[in-house]
């Protein structure tokens, strides 16, 4: 999907919205844990209850491989399913992948690759390892690189607050990969909950897209995030997991999911 | 594996060699690349010619998952084929994963929960997130946690020599970790293309073993490794990948990865 392509869905759909697909058994309704593709048939409950609120899912890889074979199975006809549908969302893989520029290759190769199992549309990446862990993503084109810049957590405050010559480390994460990638295939993770941190990111990459968790369970405010991130592209992807998906833990978990998108979607539509 | 197992098995072996599964199709002899099972072949012939000579083996999640749902498949015949072995080794999921504390409890499930589809003793773990995301995986014993510290590669410049407070990045990383982890179930990434930075490493972490990539194709000298980073129970782990498994792509390719085996063993025992 290209910038262009996204920018129509949100006006079309007047949301930005992505939905997290963090999907977990032991939180799914009781009649779905013991069918053998109830993580499947729980995405695709969500998914059709959602679709027209969104502009994108994002599968959280740790809640699929923590489910071995069977899980990454179930993750692929997901995929499959999103692709088969005649209405566009951008899928996202959080994976949180990077590694030395050989081993990135196959990274990029196993989740963006048209011809592979996911297809996925963009990637999660980590930027420690630097320049040539992130640019082989980049040679898919059509695809994005979504690499973390200032995360939702706890324990972002160990790390990326660190200051050099006057920069915290995702200031320096920001600056110096505006080298490796651009608006048009190129996004930064910035978590919700740090939402004050908003205005020094646009300093440094006013353009790009943001991928925005946080929202919700972790305490993130839609509005702070609106304030200080949007740009006239919109520019933001603000991403909702368990407020959505576990709205309800009963066999009414899609209309309630439904109806928790159908909030934040209301929300966001005043802001575009 | 505890660490004692790990020390007695180095004495015993007189070796502290990791080899490196970063299985590619492309790169296997002709004659294996169309069998169904080809990569676990070509790991298992591997694995029968060199594990009297290491201590540990690394498959490189990259190179499976990028073959999609047959790769992770062909994963899983290999850890199960390296657990049903009557010789122990180290076996090490090269994941560079890390997340939110939620999602790390899931990939920590993934690879080391021993009722799961895989059972790895060790994980590499991204420390760009911080505390949450890396002690999770600190709740299974007997199991490690090895975080990147000081990457072998090109993009290492990036970030990890930011310098905050006299103190390099992959510094701090090391001094903040130390309260995550011991060296019972903690080991670090210092990449053997850095092998003059192993006297700054050393004075943070004297005790915690270190597992070292880069010997061989990226350039890494197993001399200049020793000399800096041994200590009083070895506390090394040295990788090489395509060194050995690709020593020849041809019908010898086992007996060649043997031969390569040989000589790295050779060296360390004179270390040890």
């Amino acid at each position: 999907m290209t910038r262009q392509q996204l920018i129509d869905l949100i006006r079309q759909r007047r949301s930005f919205l992505c939905v997290g697909l963090d999907t977990d058994p032991d939180k799914m309704p009781q009649h779905m844990r013991q069918e053998p593709d109830g993580v499947f048939l729980f995405n695709k409950a969500i998914i059709d209850a959602t679709i027209d609120l969104c502009v994108a899912y994002k599968p959280n890889l740790a809640f699929y491989e923590s489910l071995g074979l069977n899980g990454l199975r179930q993750l692929k006809m997901t995929t499959d399913y999103l692709h088969s549908l005649n209405k566009p969302a951008l899928i996202i893989a959080d994976a949180k992948r990077g590694d030395i520029g050989n081993t990135s290759r196959q990274y990029a190769k196993a989740f963006l690759d048209p011809a592979g199992d996911f297809n996925f549309d963009a990637l999660t990446i980590a930027p420690y390892m630097g320049e040539d862990s992130v640019t082989p993503f980049a040679a898919y084109p059509g695809k994005w690189t979504i690499l973390l810049a200032l995360t939702s957590n706890k324990g972002a405050f160990d790390f990326q607050y660190l200051t050099t010559d006057g920069q915290t480390l995702f200031e320096h994460v920001l600056r110096k990969s505006t080298q490796w990638g651009t608006p048009d295939n190129m996004m930064y993770v910035v978590g919700a909950t740090k939402a004050d941190m908003l205005d020094k990111v646009r300093a440094i990459v006013p353009h790009n897209f943001l991928l925005v968790p946080g929202v919700g369970a972790q305490g993130g405010s839609l509005d702070e995030v609106c304030q200080h991130g949007l740009n006239s592209d919109c520019g933001l992807i603000v991403n909702s997991s368990r407020g959505i998906i576990y709205a309800s833990q009963d066999k009414d978990f899609a209309s309630r999911a439904a109806e928790e998108a159908y909030k934040l979607q209301q929300q966001m539509a005043q802001y575009l």
